[in-house]
């Protein structure tokens, strides 16, 4: 039994296998690009930038900066960089270009798609040594952080402050702030605050040329040109190295309540959210949804008490945060009592302490790393438009049944399907929880899944990215046309393709 | 005396010039590009794309088209094309491209900086005619409509299905929604529901080779590669046509309160909206903030009864919009007693009705027409820290005198020198309220106030955009390589440079 609580700086993995397979014997068709090999005259120049303490290259220390979390791919590279200046980024970045020498950028190396790790020997690029809040102003609630800044202790240096980090997700004891951005992160609380489209008002980044980008605006207005940070939110390191990001804070509420609730069918799931957006509204922040299946696989893995006496299909998961307590519980009492009274609801408990309110949430959050825990996790992380959402879940378990790849015991390699997510984004997790990788459960799931969802105009990838794993797949939810314009504008930024290769697209 | 409030589909103009002078005229310095030159047999074609009544050529008809809504530049284009479809579009910029005929797309044409109306002989590109809603959906709230569908027609489209357009602007009865997002507009919630580049979730646009980009996506999450269609959001129709939008709608608000406040400096100004942001946090809609000024602007030109008895340096509206009326009026009853007591907020009135709420509005609204009233008006629209915003207007007006420009009587140019604006998102507009347009006068603001805003990192244009007005400037707000990097990424989309030509940069 392990605890789900996420500790600060500690890395959480999504699975116990003992050795990751190098990525390239995994997919032998991948081939090394042309780039330079490292030699020593490079190390020594690195060194000369970072210094001696800014290099990583003992075999031991580069296991980290290798695997990715999820434990499905490693790369090999010989060398870490860790710069502590924009002005080093700058100065590694235009060195690799002359040379022609790859580069992963990389945070907190919690990505899902296996985009943060190298492939082949690139050289990884880590942000961890950048890590200062630069400003933040208490009348505007704009905050000036380097990339490198760990998510969770950003939120509780605006907490301190009476403000908050406008996302919020499992990760946030080791992701970096940079990182986020770079992968467009979603998480827990899009729903309240919007996507980082919105809330990301200006970026520091490093070009593949080395030219340093300075569109760090602290302004919520700025009418004046392309708005070219927007092209390096969800970029995932394609285009550059995010260094620095202006952000803003919303206040923190006041009051936060958490709901734990029990529905009989997905359509329930839905009527009960057109109920929270009705009469929750302003102070609505999540409305997370999981099946029982996601529950069991909880309870298989933690020693949490079930939330609620009896089983039920699904499960809800609402949060609201205000200024006014009082107010907040007269609105999520009315709720529940309209939403129990027409049998959308048929049981529910409310948190009455910050205790409470933690253990439902670890219900909903320990669901990804619980999924992993029997051996590993085929994740897809999928938007489609809400009423198809959860028929995906039910289409991939019977497609596993049919291939007679599910069931308890060891012969068995998946040992369930199930889904939960972001159901206010229309957001969907499907986690297939295995006892090993194997080739016949992939192909089973792959290319049916993406078909399943590009059928329906959705996305292959909600809010994970692309990365190394879903590379292939972009064409299932952008047309060629939409494909061309972008590696048109990474030939224009990149055009000697050393930032982050053999990912995205 | 004109009543000042916006009537759905008639056009209020900031000018009472008589005669608008060609802008060919004005900046003679201006060179037509080498464009192509409109034939009969052009003329032909295009009938034979969008028929005969889709193609304006009448002189009279033609006006409304080559004149901007401030009345300070015209152009001499001879024909206006009025598809109604989308593939209309996509034939008449394909011709165009291959023809290298100069194209200028134009919404309800209520910009302020002239990027909306030719220069030379442009052909003219009205999305009047695309104006249905294509769908709605109740549960997500997502609305995806025609570029040329009425702001207010939107609006009230979403009001009788229990939602809000998340924008909300003066010019909302003429302007389209298309052309809001094209230039990015910002306008009077943005504080509350944010930018565009966060709630438009998806764009259907004419490339300038006349292909249709279909991004017109109904997702909230999406990283399947860079996010294409944040490149046309304030691109000002020089990247293509934006002929769909695919919006997120928030829950319409069941109450709205409006307090119109005195206060005795700027400084309390930001006292007070730091009150607010603690004190009515999630259901502050808007913080609207005026100089005395502004007011006597409003009075002079229209007979709206002063809302509070006595008159202050500075006003204050505040708007909250929630779901629970009781919550929300006492919310708002604690703010002003606190703010009264501790005497930030001098004198307020709450507004008892609808009809009050919109006279409290009015004050602020009728600001920009008033301004114009008297000949005309040079119009700043500035983002800058927020400490330094007014005092933007007081070195301005203490230049204008200087120089002998502004007084009471005929033989000065200038009438007054005004300040108000969207606090909450540090956005001023500055007004210069003149008698006529004259070049000694422009000679003393420019470029005074963009360097005055360079000097304190502020945009140039915050949401008004370059256009025409602003294109030499944009200097004062983006470096050259950011500035490079954006014509480069111009030349890809456009290498004939066919759309919206002699604009923003």
């Amino acid at each position: 039994m392990v605890s789900p609580i996420s500790v600060l700086g500690a890395r959480v993995q999504y699975s116990s296998v003992a050795n990751v397979q190098l990525t390239s014997e995994t997919y032998p068709e991948i081939q090394r690009g042309d780039y330079a090999k490292l030699t020593d005259e490079d190390i020594a120049h690195f060194k000369a930038i970072v210094s001696e303490s800014g290099v990583v290259t003992d075999a031991d220390d580069l296991v980290f900066y290798n695997e990715d979390w999820m434990r499905k791919y490693r790369g090999m590279s010989s060398i870490v960089l860790k710069p502590k200046t924009t002005e080093q980024v700058s100065q590694i970045v235009q060195y690799c270009n002359e040379k022609k020498l790859a580069v992963v950028p990389q945070g907190g190396n919690t990505g899902l798609v296996g985009g943060s790790v190298p492939v082949f020997d690139e050289i990884v690029l880590s942000l961890a040594n950048m890590n200062s809040v630069r400003s933040f102003d208490p009348v505007s609630g704009i905050l000036v952080a380097d990339a490198g800044v760990i998510l969770e202790v950003a939120d509780q240096y605006l907490a301190e402050r009476g403000h908050i980090f406008p996302l919020d997700l499992g990760a946030k004891g080791s992701c970096h702030i940079g990182g986020n951005v770079a992968t467009n992160a979603g998480g827990l609380r899009l729903l309240r605050y919007g996507s980082l489209h919105g809330t990301v008002l200006g970026l520091e980044v490093v070009l593949p040329n080395g030219k340093i980008l300075n569109a760090l605006s602290s302004l919520r207005k700025d009418n004046t040109g392309y708005d070219l940070k927007q092209l390096f939110i969800g970029s995932e390191g394609t285009l550059g190295v995010i260094t620095g990001i202006s952000i803003l804070c919303p206040q923190r509420p006041k009051a936060t309540n958490v709901a734990f609730l029990g529905v009989e069918s997905y359509e329930a799931v839905q009527k009960a959210f057109v109920h929270a957006k009705a009469e929750l509204s302003e102070i609505l922040s999540a409305f997370e949804f999981m099946d029982n299946k996601s529950l069991k696989l909880v309870q298989d893995h933690s020693d949490l008490a079930r939330p609620l006496e009896d089983e039920y299909p699904f499960y809800v998961l609402i949060e609201t945060s205000g200024s006014n307590k009082d107010h907040d519980d007269a609105k999520l009492e009315s709720f529940l009592e309209n939403a129990m009274e027409s049998e959308v609801v048929l049981d529910g408990v409310v948190s009455q302490d910050e205790t409470q309110l933690k253990n439902l949430w670890m219900w909903r959050e320990f669901i990804a790393e619980a999924s992993g825990k029997g051996g590993g996790v085929y994740k897809y992380d999928v938007s489609v438009p809400l009423k198809d959402l959860y028929s995906l879940v039910e289409d991939v378990t019977a497609r596993l049944n049919e291939h007679n790849l599910i069931g308890d015991s060891d012969e068995f390699p998946v040992i369930d399907s199930v889904g939960y997510g972001h159901l206010g984004d229309g957001n969907l997790h499907l986690n297939v929880a295995v006892r090993r990788y194997e080739k016949k459960v992939e192909k089973v799931l792959e290319p049916f899944v993406y078909e399943w969802i590009s059928k329906r105009s959705g996305s292959i990838s909600a809010e994970h990215g692309l990365g190394f794993a879903k590379k292939n797949y972009i064409g299932y939810s952008k047309d060629q046309d939409s494909i061309d314009l972008m590696k048109a504008i990474k030939s224009q930024f990149d055009p000697n393709h050393i930032m982050n290769p053999y990912k995205y697209f």
